[in-house]
């Protein structure tokens, strides 16, 4: 499809869709640049002097959100900027207009143009495209296989970096990878990470904790995935992160005792999330949730840790998913996940340009 | 009225509110520096390097969307980057505030600012103003006076570039002036273009067909409108269009027959619109737009053409305006249009600067 | 509470909520720099050649806007660009999310962000962040203690600028204190200003009045509040007003005859206000204000100024708080109060940063 219109199609793009289109050097290399800058931040020097440089000179960064954001966007400006390249975030819907998805459409209705042509245009404009596209919630095939993000990707005529799609977040991935090595100075491997669901007003898609996931995996983390029976992660994104934490020297298990799972961990991650229960029943996937206001990070539950961080990308509830003396605690990494968007996005920009 | 409250006027500010504001001369410098910027980008040349280079350092560019803008608004603030100045985007009513528009007026509604003052003000902070604000649809004398982008134009103390008005769009029609001459290497006199009316769900302004008729017109093509008779397009643009073709050596036809109008046309532009019946009997110009849903450029009808172009200034409704098959082929030329908006738009910053 | 979660804080954070957090020293120097931009850029020298140069590069200013705004996200933006640094603009609720502002708020409603996580976070990837939180117009207490701004203020870790708080406009003081500076050629104390209240459709907020009032008082003029006995300004601000106008050689009277109040002016501001009555009895304040259509700027009224310079903030409505004669005549000085948010802003970057 990119061959289109006489445009030429560079032969490898380096789309940012999900953790496993980084092969193991370019991880490393991204999580490890990460630590790097966020230390040389903290000891005062300047960001813009390290050797990496001016990569974005004269490069645009362009951002598409369909979704709302405030840490994504203002982190990824930076992040662009610090590289010496512009950033411009657009929100279809917002002073743009809705676009049209399907192929062959007939377009008579309220869509005045397809996301194919906007992001054929945008590719013309821009170095590379950040696009933030959240799921249905209703088509489970559509958002396990991350169409619509695919959908631009393949319209894209530049590298497609994704700002949380249906099933993938590798940007807060990628920062919490980096708050992990920057914690436990590199000793992350076999360390216990327990990626808890909790409770929470609204069915919550999937990405971030289907992304957790694969980042522990990848980290050779033992993980445990608390969750009630109702909530689930989906089975084949499990069964893909079991390999991988194999593969790495770590594993996954499943729980629905949330007060066990904590026990002895280095690390408590909380999200919660809608599960493949939305899609098929709604009404039954809401009342459990409802029900399961227990399942909340407390402190007695971080007192059964062992001297266990906390971790949520953001945002969060307080005093819903995680009561405030957790969140004001000296275990709360949360500011520094948040600020290591900035620092992983850099090093995962210098990789797309470099 | 510039020399409101001691404020020197410049002698003359560049306005470039329509294409007549365009004197021969920059005219063919924009169209030329275009093709340049476009043929350096191929050759992956920075377009930083080039001689023109930072004739926008330390100059700001404000950008006021009285409308949505996708192409318009990044494709500008590219180009004023390119040129070494900074690009800020305005929506009223998204952030800021409704404007009032007449003299005179008694400010006790909801409008809570005078556009005069509020062009006033940005005049102040910014070295050249874009202004999009559409037509009204309602009254056809202030829309075929293009009374709004004038009054703008009119408070400003700084030149004020016309990012799609009421009856003009000239930056469209320089991106595609400058893709008809790198498309017939710079022999554009006495093609065949075909400006061709289409089906659409709703009644579209008139600034698009207008600004193609005189831009084709100015490049001394042999153009032909074709649209039913109901659509016919305002008599005194056609007038003056036909006027300007014959000065340059070609000449203004117009046909309700499609079929015969693509016989041998080396461009078909395809554009719908609502035309003055929009203003005196939107019934019948809804009826009939209704019914003429054959009014759509085919593979077919591209078929009858000499090896024919197909453009449109985009967003466009797939299968509706044209066809997939005409817009995934290789005649197509709606994203290199899109792509010249930027290197027409920065050739025409470095006039109004420069 | 700047200490959460392991962040360092900064002995001091050059906040700037009101004006008395500018000293006598910080204050002149920021009015006198502005007066300077201003006459460099009369005189077409580049502001960017000033020994204050590029304090800013490297930097970046976060900008939060709660409510509306063009004059002042348009002005800072230019402010921290003339600095070297990048600037950008959010708007909570248009691509972001509500925020919740209680302390141990359990967030189970619509409130998907606390305000100190969100500050929190921002923190970490800005040098500086400006926010604009207008009053709630219903609770006197939360709106006469700036609440909403100090909240802000404290959960930031990096200086919190003033964009328009309920109770105080410190840039919008410090734009007009370089106006009158500029107006008068330093010779500013003693002069006789006029704040006058008009008839507006609206009840509106207090941080304009408020820190005109109080800039005048700093400035040691003679200032006289003209308005209804319903719409008396709060008695804790102006009696502080009297206390600094008269350390400065200044004094401060009140009074409900316009008339009177504006013979032999030198300056008359204008601007309307709820005041205390919206609180108690918004019925009562709305009645008395909608009768008092005569509380309006004229010509006439100007005539009876010794040559008085007209001022207003904008958005101002035009034959409602003032008429065209006014507005339009050679003594208004509203655009140039205009040009001076970005000298005076930049000034007070400056000082942030510096």
């Amino acid at each position: 499809m990119h061959a289109r219109n006489g445009s030429s199609t560079p032969a490898t793009l380096r789309h940012v869709l999900r953790l496993s289109d980084l092969e193991d050097g370019a991880w490393r290399r991204i999580v490890e640049s990460a630590v790097l800058f966020r230390r040389a931040k903290r000891a005062g020097k300047s960001l813009n002097g390290l050797a990496s440089g001016q990569v974005g000179a004269g490069k645009a960064l362009g951002m598409v959100f369909f979704n709302p954001s405030l840490r994504t966007r203002t982190s990824m400006e930076r992040a662009a900027q610090q590289l010496g390249a512009t950033a411009t975030t657009l929100t279809p819907g917002s002073g743009t207009w809705d676009l049209a998805w399907e192929d062959g459409a007939v377009m008579n209705g309220t869509e005045a143009e397809h996301v194919r042509d906007a992001i054929g245009v945008l590719s013309r404009y821009f170095d590379a495209l950040g696009v933030r596209v959240f799921a249905s919630g209703t088509d489970y095939e559509q958002d396990a296989s991350d169409t619509l993000i695919r959908t631009v990707a393949d319209a894209a005529t530049v590298p497609v970096v994704n700002l949380e799609s249906a099933w993938a977040h590798p940007c807060q991935a990628a920062a919490d990878a980096a708050v992990l090595h920057d914690r436990f100075d590199g000793d992350v491997a076999g360390k216990k990470f327990v990626l808890s669901w909790t409770h929470h007003p609204k069915a919550l898609p999937m990405a971030v904790p289907n992304s957790a996931l694969r980042m522990a995996a990848r980290c050779g983390m033992d993980v445990t995935i608390a969750r009630p029976d109702t909530h689930a992660l989906d089975a084949s994104v499990v069964d893909t992160a079991r390999k991988t934490a194999s593969r790495n020297g770590g594993e996954v298990t499943q729980t629905s005792n949330l007060d066990a799972a904590v026990d002895g961990a280095d690390v408590v991650y909380a999200k919660s999330w809608g599960g493949p229960l939305v899609y098929t029943d709604p009404e039954q996937e809401g009342a459990a949730r409802t029900a399961a206001t227990d399942w909340r990070i407390t402190a007695d539950r971080m007192a059964r840790t062992r001297d266990g961080a906390f971790m949520h990308c953001l945002p969060v509830r307080r005093n819903v998913v995680v009561d405030d003396a957790v969140m004001d605690g000296r275990h709360a990494l949360h500011l520094d996940q948040a600020e290591y968007r900035l620092h992983a996005q850099r090093a995962l920009l210098e990789h797309v340009w470099g």
